[in-house]
């Protein structure tokens, strides 16, 4: 590990608004170093040996807790799964006084998905442990927009001067605004696409804070030129009311498909969150063909979250 | 580890009834050198490494379930948990049978929490393995008073001649037994209180066994003088059915507030098993107030379970 | 450990189909070696330290995933769970995708339960990890049928000329199919029983693909000079849908007593894979009896699971 623990100068991980241009680059660089473990034979260092971390979902999330629960254990830190089924809550304990009781054992590490945005942020501020923000509602979610420019930056080289499309339900989605702000730090020019019906009344103003976000409304206009393109989960629970008529449809306007991502440049690669509706945002021999990098998004999801968790509580 | 295996003379931990005071020293003694593992970076002994704990969990707990599944882990002992959903007592197999199948693989340790009494000694007597009752209904939960015992001893440097005040629930409470049977067997006097419809009938009998324990139906007469308090939760779901008419009005008679504790001794402790009801049973600047010890509970708890999983399957 | 790597051939185990009568020596072999790892004080070999273990259980089994669970634990591998509530395929994602996506994060094994036939086997094939099938529907449960020819070879120090009787839910049963297989093909006769609402319409060709199978439609023709008698657990939940008139009736015709148990051979052992419905397929008197290695079943399929996680994962 050449990283040094001094270069991330935070108590949390909470969002990418916290984080400079520096610590994105730490992040980035020391997830480098673990991508390598993953495909040891022995997947394993002994980096946190005797730490806790309880991974305290509040929502459920497969491949977030699952992600976070092998990158712990590749660690060698001891594991401890908290959902909220079964749990005080349903005894009518305040989510504080849950966490406070969590973090009077004594736990390195919080990892913390929940519904709501900022209850991440207000938890941090009251315990001693290290916070990981896994998802604030459709606030922050900042592994995953890491992963996702970890991903960007190995088969690009570079953030700096890209131009990324972002593409579907940009209003509920959990990735978008960390993805936006993370981009734009890093030099990157993005556009966001979507039915008006899922792109919140502010749109232009999602990235203010870091700079101007184009905003489109029809998938062709949006992939022009782009060098990543971003495909976003549809929430199908939300059809019929009155964000899209029908999945067919959908897919008609917004779903990519080979053909019209010759829009976008020669070498573009095509990314999702998951989990993919194959058919409605995207054409599966688009998720599985050569340009996708999805799956590795997945595979660096891991790399990204051991050296957070490194950064955090290596000692 | 100075305490000596040979001191525990018991193949269980079911309850505080079958202990010897000197067993209660040895387990609170034992606790002491736990409780600085907590502190250090690396938290972790060696100590049950290749060592099997199921947890099984008939009702679900956040805390004790957690607090036993993070002394397990720093013990390095391998945690397996067993919740009953998902279970083959849904597909009508008897508790025995599952329990008997589940020694069949060899567990050294089995962590159970059931919501009738007895069933914990009932499947100690027919396995190998060492049982800790983790709470049998209302009957016992011999680590919460343990690890009550332990707050109050190190605060108070003593438990003989304490005078410890219970109030709340006495009836429905999974505590209050295990806490009166080990404050009167280590010499403390036991005052305990709530409202007649939360009394158990024969609530003099209590302690019985273990000599008197005076009963009080108000607040202020309960706590006068008082070394200790210890407030119980105060069950939602309950309230309507004639136990007591409004939170509110339980709050008014009975909720712990900064002017009603004064008549406790100046140094008095505050403590609750949690989850706590805030302005139900205990006002909110009392339990996070300077005299409450409610936090440290939760803390002690983990050292308490680790100095009982050593007495029972330390090698 | 004695038995060589290269003497497994197969990337999975996907059922007793795939395995020729080496194969099941040299799993049997290898468990052997295990089985006296669970007598240790200290339980625990670190060979599979590094590795990943992920246990998809899209069908709840306490049995099951605790045994692979604790044989995981025991050989040092990291163990992951995933259960498929609060899991992305709550969402509409494919099984596939979602099995890729897992694979994605490097585990070494999967180890997998589903309810419908060959979903272990078409997953195998798409996934670089090594697959386990923990059972899939009634089609196959190979550890099922290892651990039972294992327990029936310890008693009987053969497979090769015993007479065993298989008696019960034959259509639906998780265990049949992989038992009959596994028997004839290691030289075992091979008797099923059942009511006939209970027998597969083509009972005879169950195992036509290796040799005779007698079928019987009478309890005391079926165990008639067995060696082994094997019980079948009734699925309940099926009474009264015209499978069979009332549990007591079906202990009338169908549960093993100790008088009719006088039918087979005098050193008979009796099985069962669990959970058992006490007084309908077998009394208790025959369950807890001195004939019953039931409770040796489940022991000895930690360890047969440990053989099959040595092979395919030991480095």
């Amino acid at each position: 590990m050449t990283a040094s623990l001094a270069g991330y100068p935070h108590k949390d991980l909470l969002g990418i608004e916290q984080l400079s241009t520096q610590d994105v680059r730490l992040i980035l660089d020391t997830a480098e170093s673990f991508r390598e473990v993953a495909a040891r034979p022995i997947k394993k260092v002994p980096t946190l040996r005797g730490k806790t971390v309880l991974n305290l979902f509040f929502e459920s999330s497969t491949r977030t807790r699952s992600s976070f629960e092998i990158a712990e254990k590749r660690m060698s830190a001891d594991s401890i799964n908290f959902s909220s089924s079964g749990s005080s809550l349903t005894k009518g304990e305040s989510l504080l006084d849950t966490t406070r009781n969590l973090q009077a054992m004594a736990p390195d590490v919080l990892v913390i998905r929940h519904g709501h945005p900022m209850v991440p942020h207000r938890l941090a501020e009251r315990v001693v442990s290290r916070v990981i923000n896994a998802g604030d509602g459709a606030h922050e979610h900042p592994t995953q927009a890491l992963l996702d420019a970890f991903t960007i930056r190995q088969h690009k080289k570079r953030l700096d001067g890209l131009r990324v499309a972002i593409v579907g339900d940009i209003e509920h989605s959990r990735v978008v605004r960390s993805n936006v702000l993370l981009l734009r730090k890093m030099g990157a020019e993005v556009v966001i696409a979507g039915p008006r019906t899922m792109m919140p009344v502010a749109a232009e103003a999602l990235g203010a804070s870091v700079g101007g976000v184009e905003v489109r409304y029809r998938l062709d206009e949006a992939i022009e030129g782009a060098d990543v393109v971003m495909m976003l989960r549809i929430q199908l629970e939300r059809q019929g009311r009155m964000l899209m008529p029908s999945t067919e449809e959908y897919f008609q306007l917004f779903g990519l498909t080979r053909d019209r991502l010759t829009a976008a440049k020669e070498d573009a690669i095509v990314m999702h969150p998951g989990p993919m509706n194959r058919g409605v945002e995207i054409a599966s021999h688009v998720a599985d063909g050569e340009r996708s990098v999805i799956l590795e998004q997945v595979t660096n999801g891991v790399a990204v979250r051991m050296a957070v968790l490194y950064l955090l509580a290596g000692s």
